[in-house]
């Protein structure tokens, strides 16, 4: 059992990782009940594993749970779902001093705390993430969001969870590719700031995927602090240490675009292979290392991962893929803050990159397949 | 000119109380414009006397007002409106270190400062409130919400505005029955804690309303400041300090839902009747003086406001009245904290009130008339 807190100004909270939580979740979510009743919000993937345990452990403690089920998938992050949602909170009585569980990957816990957020002008959440992704990097942090037509989470807010208890043994059910995609941002901590950790990934891969439940432990664990760690620093992204974790998403974010949002690319696909072209754009900058980037993409690679506009899937040239970057929600005034990297463990954020310098970048990229 | 201060924690602000400002509202938003460009939302009626004189003043100073025109009403708050809202700020290119305007009353206020909150995780907004009520009471402490089928202002945020641009001199145009809503507010603030304020406005109710510059200035600045010193104590609603603003609120609540939430029975209305009686309700209880009692309700009479169930149009006994209370969002755990008062300028948050005695309270009241 590791306890992490995410010291922040108004509120610090505590995220506890501990293997088979989730088959004793009435002693660590009793406290949040309120007239012996707990609500929750799962999708329909979710549910058909985790609600009836959950159900059952919490009706031992004379807990009733009250379940909102939405769609699998990105469409749950919408403005009618948001409605349906807070609509239900409400009927339910939920209060200002309560707390709803979000019980499901990133698009459960963004929903949920949106949700959460607004309702009454601001109900409790607590985030129990049952993707690798949602583990390691969504469910820390705050960021609540839906989908519009302009864009993908340009609507939503910064709300923290009271608490985030994650279990690594339900892993065990996720499918192999979500696995993948969740450990390409396990993978982006060690690249952002921490070479020890990217070689640790690199000497631990195996193991990882092998589901050694240690190194499981280990890799949400790291990943967790580091995220901790620099959300503390900046809560809200206003100086740019926020910023890092953004490594691999402004290209990323432009090849999920091209290809609808949708299931021929996950989103921490488009994560691996924007740190590659991150990396390989850095290189071509001369500030960083060639080799360093070859390194940074073989792990990827060698991880099941897509590294090139190619295995992306994505066939746009770079004026298509970088009209999606210029709907970013980081432009201000007109300039895109860009993240590059000096090597692994080394990236920084750039204020000076113009986007057709990257657009020609992309056209040698889709040229050498 | 006169200057509040909003003292908060993450961000203070400012409210600029000047006669004739939006005749010169170049002067004071020139800085948040974005590329010579200014976004504002507004309603029909506000549109019709100010959009065309602003848009004229800063096309002077080079730029462009682009504005969002809603219904004039409730019906603004709206999941609909804030979605075609939130829709027009992205297409507009709104950016979080940006500022929409919200120029009108408090409809206008909630809605856009609702908006900007949630537009990529948090844009700025500035008030430039219309009306006596937006004036002295919502264009300030930063609450904000739309109404949904489960009741009026469930779903909304906490989000302060970065500027308060108040000019009395727009109260000219208002409709009187609009000024006496507002007057109600006003009031308050000497009730709740000011004793020395409710006998300004006893001594000077006829020279407010009869339009008497520096009164109505004395009175919003009182106001205003009386109002940012509760914010400033409790930003959020949590230490009990800021319940005092809802000293007339609970009664009133029930008499709007009876109402409909309809110009029948307008918000400041309501809010008078609701004072009225939380002062009766007071005396019967022992704990206030029945002359203090009479003297609050004489002045809210004496200004054309309602101090009864019959004034407020409201023919509903005790039990269907408490039943709206039940679903007040402050109801916690089951209780609802209610403002009452020991007399004038003597308000406080009890805790121990039962609502079958205040619904036999308001039978009692139904019978007097």
């Amino acid at each position: 059992m590791t306890r992490v807190t995410v010291e922040l100004a108004a509120a610090s909270y505590d995220i506890l990782i501990e293997p088979g939580a989730f088959r004793r979740s009435d002693q660590h979510l009793a406290r949040f009940a309120r007239a012996d009743r707990l609500l929750a919000v799962t999708d329909e993937g979710v549910a058909a594993h985790w609600l009836a345990p959950l159900r059952e452990q919490l009706a031992g403690a004379g807990i009733a749970l009250d379940a909102f089920v939405v769609p699998q998938g990105e469409q749950a992050k919408s403005w009618d779902w948001l409605e349906r949602l807070t609509g239900w909170l409400l009927d339910r009585g939920a209060e200002r001093g309560g707390h709803v569980l979000a019980l499901g990957g990133g698009v459960v816990g963004d929903l949920t705390g949106f949700a959460a957020g607004i309702v009454k002008r601001g109900c409790g959440f607590v985030q129990l993430p049952t993707t690798l992704l949602a583990q390691v990097d969504s469910s820390v942090g705050g960021k609540t969001a839906i989908n519009t037509p302009a864009g993908k989470n340009l609507v939503g807010l910064f709300h923290q969870p009271a608490f985030v208890l994650i279990d690594p043994e339900v892993l065990a059910t996720l499918p192999a590719r979500q696995l993948r995609a969740g450990w390409a941002e396990v993978v982006k901590y060690g690249l952002i700031d921490d070479p020890a950790f990217f070689t640790w990934c690199e000497a631990n891969r195996a193991a990882f995927f092998a589901g050694e439940p240690a190194v499981r432990a280990e890799a949400i664990e790291r990943s967790v602090r580091a995220k901790a760690r620099i959300v503390a620093a900046d809560e809200r992204e206003t100086t740019g240490v926020r910023a890092l974790l953004n490594l691999g998403h402004t290209f990323g974010h432009a090849l999920e675009a091209e290809t609808g949002f949708s299931e021929r690319l996950l989103h921490g696909e488009a994560v691996a292979a924007g740190m590659a072209l991150a990396f390989r754009y850095s290189a071509r900058r001369g500030e960083c290392d060639a080799a360093e980037a070859e390194r940074a993409a073989t792990l990827l690679a060698a991880s099941g991962l897509p590294t090139t506009l190619v295995q992306a899937g994505v066939d746009a040239n770079g004026a298509a893929l970088t009209a999606h970057m210029r709907h970013d929600k980081k432009m201000t005034g007109g300039a895109l803050p860009f993240l590059l990297a000096r090597g692994i463990g080394r990236a920084w954020l750039a204020h000076d990159v113009a986007l057709d310098d990257v657009s020609a970048f992309l056209d040698r990229e889709r040229r050498r397949g």
